[in-house]
C-alpha cells in the first residue's frame, strides 16, 4: 500500500477507481432519479464510469431520467474526471521528460524523478484557469442562445448552457437533450462554440502551454505540440472531406440539407468521433462507409495529456512517421527536423497493438452475447474505449454483462492508456545481459 | 528497361502481371468455357488474377463454368503462380540476409549482392522437388478416396485428385466442387490431406530447408524458421479452440455434427484462413464473432517465402514480441534467445500499417458502391490481400469496378509486400546526416 501511495502511476487508477464508486452510489440513490426510485446497480455503475472517463455512453436519456441532482452529480463527475485525467496525463508527461519544454528547465534545477513543487503548481494553475476561462465563454453564448434564438425559460438555458459547455470542455458528450444536439443541426451558435470547446481541450495541456508561452512563433514549439497540431489539422480537414463525401446524398443525415449546413455537420461530425461523442446527425443512419472513417478517427482519438481518449494524435503520428521513414528508405523516423528515439517507437507500437487487441476481443465477446450487427457492435466497443460516447443507438439494449465490458474498456481506455503508457516511458529493471541480433524474414 | 532487367525486385511484379494477362487472354478463349463462348474481360481478369495470386476467390463456378481446358488453364496458373512466388520469395530472403542458415555460407564464399548459382540452384531444385512429392503424395490419397469411398469414375476422382492438391499445395482453395469441400465434411481423409498439403507449404521455404538441413535438432534451426513453426503452432490450436468456441451450437456449420466431425471442421476451418480458402462449412452461415476470428487469422496469415499471404506469421510474431518486450519492459525484442534489429521491428509495423490501411480503403470503396453489409465486404477484403480465397458468398454479386479493385488487392497482397519487404530489407540510399532526437508523449 505505502508503495502504491508513494507511486502516482500506481495511484492515478486507483483514484479512478474510487470515484466512479462513490458515483456509482450517489446515482442510485433514490433523489438522483427524476421519479425519486432506486437505480439498480449496474445501470448506476455505467453511468458513473461514463461520467467520470468523460465518455458519454448511455442506457437511459440523461434530460428526463435523472432529477436535476442526478444531472449535477454527473456534471460533476464529469469536471472531475475531465480535471482528473489532464492534471495526471500532465504530470505523468513530466515524469517521463516528454512533450513539454519545461521540461528542459527543469532538469536543469531538480533530479529527474522529483518534480519541482513551484512548477508543478503553476502548471496546475494554468490547467484551471483555462479550463475556467473556456467554459464560461462557451457557456455564457451557448445559455445566450438557447435563451433568445430557442426561447427556453432562462434557468433551463443556463444550465442547458453550463451542462453543454462542461460536457464539451471535458469532451465528455452527455446531453440533457435526448437527441444530443440534433435540434441544433443548422444553428452555427450551437454548434460551433461546441466544436470549439472540445477541439481546444482535445489538442492536449502541452500544446495550451506551447501556446502560452510562444503563441506562434512554432519554431519554439515542442515536436509533440507541433506534431499534435499537425495531425489534428489532417484529421479535422481529412475528416471532414470524407464525412461529407460518404454522407452527402444519405437522406437521413446531409442529404436534405442546404449546402451550408451540410459543411457545419461534416465539420462538426469530423470533430465528434475524435473524442466528443456528441451528435448533430442521427449515427444510427450513417452509411457503412461512414462507420468505418469512425472507427479510424475514434481509435485515432486526440491529443494527449488532454481529455481527449483514443491511441491519440501523436501515437499515430509516431507510427505514420516510422512507415513514411521506411518507404523512403531513411534511416530515422522523425517529424519536423527531429528523430525519435527507438524507445518511442516501439511504445506507440505497443499501445495501438493492445488497444487493437482489447477493442477486437470485446467486439467478439459482445457479438457473442447479444447476436447484434458486427458493425454497430464494433462501433460501441471503439467509442467506448476510445471515450467517445457516441453510439448507433445499440447501448440501451445491451445485456448487463455487455454493459461492464463497456465500462471496463472505458476505464482501461481513459485510464490505463495513460498510466501503461507513463510506465513503459518511465522504463525500469531490465536484464543485465543482451541476447546476439537475428532477424526473420518479415513480409 | 535495363535497370528493370537487371534488378530481381522490380522484375517478379512485371513478370506477375504478364502472366496474369496471358491467362486473361486465354480465360476469354471460346474453348475455355464449358459453353464455348467468349468470357467478358473483367470475369477473365479478375480469375486469372484469383489463380495467379493463388487466392481461390471466383465469381463463376470453376466446375461447371470453365471447360476442361479452362481448368486446366486455372491448374496451371495456380502451379506457376504458386512456384514462382515461392521462388521469387526464396532468392529475395537469400539477397536480404534473412531467414536462412545458408546465407551465412554464402556470405562467405559470394559478395552479398550475388547470389551463388550453384547454392541458388540447389535452392531451387529442392523447391521443385517438395512441391512434386507433396502434391504427388496428396493427390494419389484424394484419387484413391474420390474413387472408392466416393465412387467417381477414375478418370474424374484422378482430375478432382490432381486439382485439390495442386489447388491445396499452392495455396489457392481453387475447387472443381461448386460448394468447395462441404460434400466431404465428415470425411477425415479428404479433409486432412488437403489440410495437411497447405499446412506444410504454408510454412514457407526457408522452414523446408531448415528441416532438410538439422531435421528435429531445431536448436540448429534458424530464428525465423523456429518463429514460423512456434506461430504456426499457436494460430493453429487458439484457432481451432476459439473456432469451436463460436460455432459449437451454430446450427447451420458445426451444431448438428457429431463430436470428432465438429473438431475435424474446427480445425480445417482454423487452416484455411490461414491462406488456403477451401471450405467444409459453410463460411455465409458463419456467427459474426467467427468472422472476426477469421479476419485476424486472414490478415496475419502463413509462413513467409511460401504460398501463404497475409502480413506473415513472423511479421506478427515480431510485432508480439515488441509489445511482449515493452510490457516486461525489456531495452530489446525478441525471441529464442536472440534479439531483433530495429530495422526489422519497424519493416514489420510497415508491412501491417500499411496492409490495414489498403483493406480499411478497399472496404471503405466497395461498400460504398455496393451497400453490401461492412462485415461480409471486410472479410471479402481480407480475403482478397491475404490471398486466401475464403468468401461470405457475396463475390458473384459486386460490380466490376468491385471485382477490379479486389484484382488490384490480390495482386499487391502477392507480390507487392514480399517485393516491398525485400526492397525495405535491402535500404537504400539515406540522408548524410541525422536529426538530432526528441519524442513526443505516446498514448
Ligand atoms: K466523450
Ligand atoms: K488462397
Amino acid at each position: 500500500m505505502r508503495r502504491v501511495l508513494r507511486d502516482p502511476v500506481r495511484l492515478i487508477p486507483l483514484l479512478f477507481a474510487g470515484l466512479i464508486l462513490l458515483g456509482t452510489l450517489v446515482l442510485m440513490l433514490p433523489v438522483s432519479s427524476a421519479e425519486g426510485r432506486v437505480t439498480d446497480p449496474v445501470t448506476a455503475l455505467f453511468h458513473a464510469t461514463s461520467a467520470v472517463a468523460v465518455t458519454g455512453l448511455v442506457t437511459v436519456d440523461t434530460g428526463t431520467y435523472w432529477s436535476a441532482f442526478g444531472q449535477g452529480a454527473i456534471l460533476l463527475m464529469i469536471q472531475i474526471g475531465g480535471l482528473g485525467i489532464m492534471t495526471a496525463a500532465t504530470l505523468f508527461g513530466l515524469m517521463a521528460g516528454r512533450g513539454f519544454s519545461l521540461r528542459d528547465k527543469m532538469a536543469t534545477r531538480v533530479e529527474r524523478d522529483r518534480l519541482n513543487l513551484a512548477d508543478t503548481a503553476s502548471l496546475l494553475r494554468l490547467i484551471f484557469r483555462i479550463t475556467l476561462a473556456v467554459e464560461l465563454v462557451v457557456a455564457l453564448i451557448l445559455t445566450l442562445r438557447f435563451a433568445t434564438r430557442w426561447e427556453m425559460p432562462w434557468a433551463t438555458a443556463l444550465w442547458n448552457g453550463v451542462f453543454h459547455s462542461v460536457s464539451a470542455f471535458n469532451n465528455a458528450g452527455f446531453s440533457t437533450f435526448s437527441d444530443s444536439v440534433m435540434g441544433f443541426q443548422g444553428d452555427w451558435l450551437v454548434l460551433m462554440p461546441i466544436a470549439f470547446a472540445i477541439i481546444v481541450s482535445a489538442l492536449g495541456f502541452p500544446v495550451m502551454e506551447d501556446w502560452r508561452e510562444h503563441r506562434l512563433d512554432t519554431r519554439r514549439w515542442t515536436l509533440h505540440s507541433r506534431m499534435t497540431l499537425a495531425g489534428t489539422a489532417i484529421l479535422l480537414v481529412g475528416g471532414t472531406l470524407v464525412l461529407l463525401a460518404t454522407e452527402w446524398t444519405n437522406p437521413d443525415t446531409l442529404g436534405p440539407m442546404p449546402l451550408g449546413t451540410k459543411v457545419l455537420n461534416g465539420f462538426f461530425h469530423a470533430v465528434m468521433p475524435r473524442t466528443a461523442g456528441f451528435n448533430s446527425l442521427n449515427v444510427g443512419a450513417f452509411r457503412d462507409d461512414t462507420l468505418v472513417v469512425n472507427y479510424v478517427l475514434m481509435f485515432i482519438g486526440g491529443g494527449s495529456a488532454g481529455t481527449a481518449g483514443g491511441i491519440k494524435v501523436t501515437t499515430f503520428m509516431v507510427l505514420a512517421a516510422i512507415v513514411l521513414a521506411e518507404v523512403l528508405r531513411r534511416r530515422d523516423a522523425g517529424m519536423f527536423g527531429r528523430r525519435f528515439g527507438h524507445a518511442v517507437e516501439r511504445q506507440a507500437l505497443t499501445v495501438a497493438f493492445i488497444a487493437l487487441f482489447l477493442i477486437l476481443s470485446a467486439t467478439m465477446a459482445i457479438t457473442a452475447m447479444t447476436r447484434l450487427r458486427l458493425a454497430e457492435v464494433l462501433f460501441e466497443v471503439i467509442s467506448a474505449f476510445a471515450t467517445v460516447g457516441l453510439s448507433t443507438g445499440i447501448t440501451a439494449q445491451l445485456p448487463a454483462p455487455a454493459l461492464l465490458i463497456l465500462a471496463l474498456l472505458m476505464f482501461v481506455g481513459r485510464v490505463g492508456t495513460i498510466t501503461a503508457a507513463t510506465a513503459l516511458a518511465l522504463g525500469g529493471r531490465d536484464r543485465p545481459f543482451r541476447y546476439p541480433e537475428e532477424n526473420p524474414i518479415v513480409g
